[in-house]
């Protein structure tokens, strides 16, 4: 592994060695253990050409648990703005030293050029570019569920996640099918028809239009194990996708009923930040069954992992054989 | 103390170990040693939905001197611009894995919704919330004065503070007043009618129209041992509250002749950022008298004592004698 | 050197004391040397009146590199934009415990009066002023230079650059023509006459309206070893200045065509962010004689070096030698 630009590359084998790294990043959070030294010296660049404190944040802090050095790059009122090329950024922060770029685009497919480029020779992880990919997010996504539903060092394997609502303009829906159906689970979409996008009947998924009979176990691929409110970007969107907010949370928000009516193990899982009463129901984020925090901090000991493993030059699997060593010092 | 919401909330022993805590930072600086490992680890965020750089960075030095890392979240452009509630960002930041919260808001009372809401388990520090409190000021004011008028260590009491200008849309003045009662000094509030706030008539100082009656002597309390500016906050003033600039710095204005008509022994202090020519002159705020430079260091000390006693999970007596003990090693 | 202010300030000996020491800087970092102790404990402080992200972020890699701590202080949306002087801006930074203050301001001579209007007794380190200087830029054009021409360490004595472009905007070109000049060298300004600004008759070098001539050779000071292009800038520009952007690039633009006309050992110098097809073509941009992205890295060295001969209060030969003791241990 070079980079972390797709869910959909990650073969079965280098996304659970990453989800076992991050397993050991987890442990040694819990047992309190606040820094290692594994990055000490290297500079990660966050370099944001769209804000997004939440993911930013969350780099930020796994970045410097792991000792490294961290530079904010917020693209706002910087030479992007007058003009400056993207290969001239990128080599611009490899010149000063970047050891990893943590890239997050409003133009899906930024990162893969940044990485594909020849522009520079670091690691590239993508957090999010477009409605393209958001990969980390896959990973904490299915890490959550991996502690959740198969004792955290499990498997996957038949587990049935259930994706609903603003698809289409969702990188997080996308990472997440890939990479769950990587992982052996299968997963069902939901959304009314003008938030799905062109092409979703080659994904790996099923697809529904009805909330209610997939919350009650009547999709091909059975009960749901989990559920994932998708956000709806209120702000990407024109009218004509959907009549109103009222309407679009009866029929596709996740509410205290629906809740009640899931399988007793069933999880519910939103990515944030959510628009509580539109997607989902104070009750329903607010219940025991949520794991919309513990995301967020899994999403810390994710990125841990992912910056560790491509900055080590390792693969996952060796990655998570040296930070258990480390740990156990 | 589990958090710091409040100056009126702080007992006199309180107050007066958080002020010795920050005496032992402040000599612990005066002595070069440049950074203090107490808080090695841990990482503080400041969480600002309002912007205010002198603040932020006052407790980012202070965080850093402790050795501790600083994320910081400003909230313009974040998902709390998209509507994420107070509650999901709060969960979020502890997610992440802040240890602790500084938070400045511009509606009164949300820090206290942060502290207690039982969203979070870490302390909770506020950093100024909108005309309410902003209590380090309070205790970085104390600070000043006790070195000042009481040879660093000793006792407020019956002291003479006159706190003049802008009561109405100051946090400051209202934190100072409870925290300098607390501390047994006496305070007059000099003012505008207009710029005074609705039921001051129960705060424990008394209040006055006339600058130049206080400044000689001839408020109930006697001659001020201290004469402390507000800011004009133009930018939340609409006409009405009075006439002029140049008829407010000629009323309400401290100005190089009340400087000399005030005891020898009295000091001139402004939280900062001054509008010179308007409640101050240049001429009273480099006087030999002006403690604002000193104020804003005192600020990095105060700031200091209250992030180590939150976090070290100490009443401040204790931490004042641990970090004696730490600096004499 | 108390602070870096202006290239022309620069006595011969101590600029190549800080190339020395530049040098040395640039031989740990090649070593995998990632972090040097040198300023742990101290603070720089970055305080930017203007925006400009690739100079901050060099400016912060090179002071985390030395172990210091950064706090990066945007005066857009501070207590500057509520009217605070510059002079109270100092002091507070000073008294939040700013060690060294590196400062770009869009006025002229801004740098000049914080450093020496008796406000701070800390190093001041001009980050660009307005039209007028960007010294550690002209510094790092000439490292770059002297790695390329003189062997690292050699001499640029009657070296010829040609500096082409927007002189009357450009800080960049003033520095430069400064420096080179002290160094020995000669240089030779190409730029249409209104976009020379008024005096330029004084300064220590030659004028020419005609690219190709320069180019070719024809230039009083010969054959070029340098060609350095300055940035455009479009935003600082009204109509006048130039016809058109395609009649600019077709007078003044460097293309391939130029380039090969160029003698063999020739470089080609854009302190960036370049305006690719208007200044200078893509395929010069990135032709194997372009040093841009060197420029880049050469510029923390260089700022890496300024900070610490600054800082440890030497002048630059001793600290040349210090640093290279540090490096053999």
């Amino acid at each position: 592994m070079r980079h972390l630009l797709d869910a959909g590359d990650l073969s079965r084998d280098e996304a659970v060695g990453l989800l076992d790294v991050a397993e050991a990043m987890a442990r040694t959070q819990s047992r309190q253990i606040k820094k290692l030294p594994a990055l000490r010296g290297l500079t990660v660049v966050n370099l944001f050409f769209e804000d997004s404190t939440r993911t930013r944040i969350s780099f930020e802090a796994a970045a410097k648990r792991l000792s490294a050095d961290v530079i904010n790059f917020s693209a706002k009122g910087s030479s992007v703005s007058k003009g400056e090329s993207l290969k001239d950024t990128a080599q611009t922060l490899r010149a000063i030293g970047a050891d990893a770029v943590v890239v997050r685009h409003s133009a899906s497919g930024a990162p893969h050029r940044l990485a594909h480029a020849g522009w520079i020779d670091t690691p590239v992880v993508n957090a999010g570019d477009g409605t393209h990919q958001h990969p980390t997010q896959a990973l904490l996504d299915a890490f959550t569920l991996r502690r959740h539903l198969a004792d955290g060092t499990g498997d996957l394997q038949g587990r049935h996640v259930v994706l609903v609502g603003d698809v289409l303009h969702s990188r997080v829906a996308r990472s997440n099918v890939q990479l769950l159906h990587t992982l052996g689970a299968r997963v069902t979409l939901v959304a009314p028809p003008t938030l799905l996008p062109v092409g979703v009947e080659d994904w790996t998924c099923d697809v529904s239009f009805d909330l209610d009979t997939a919350v009650d176990g009547g999709a091909p691929a059975g009960a749901p194990d989990a559920v994932m409110m998708l956000r709806v970007q209120r702000e990407r969107m024109t009218s004509g996708y959907f009549p109103s907010e009222r309407e679009y949370a009866r029929r596709y928000g996740l509410d205290r009923a629906r809740v009640d009516r899931l399988p007793e193990h069933a999880i519910v899982m939103h990515p944030g930040p959510m628009n509580r009463g539109l997607e989902i129901s104070a009750e329903a984020a607010d219940s025991p069954r949520s794991t919309v925090v513990e995301q967020v901090a899994n999403g810390v000991s994710v990125r841990m992992a992912v910056l560790y493993t491509l900055l080590a030059g390792q693969d996952p699997a060796q990655a998570a054989a040296d930070i258990t060593r480390t740990e156990t010092r």
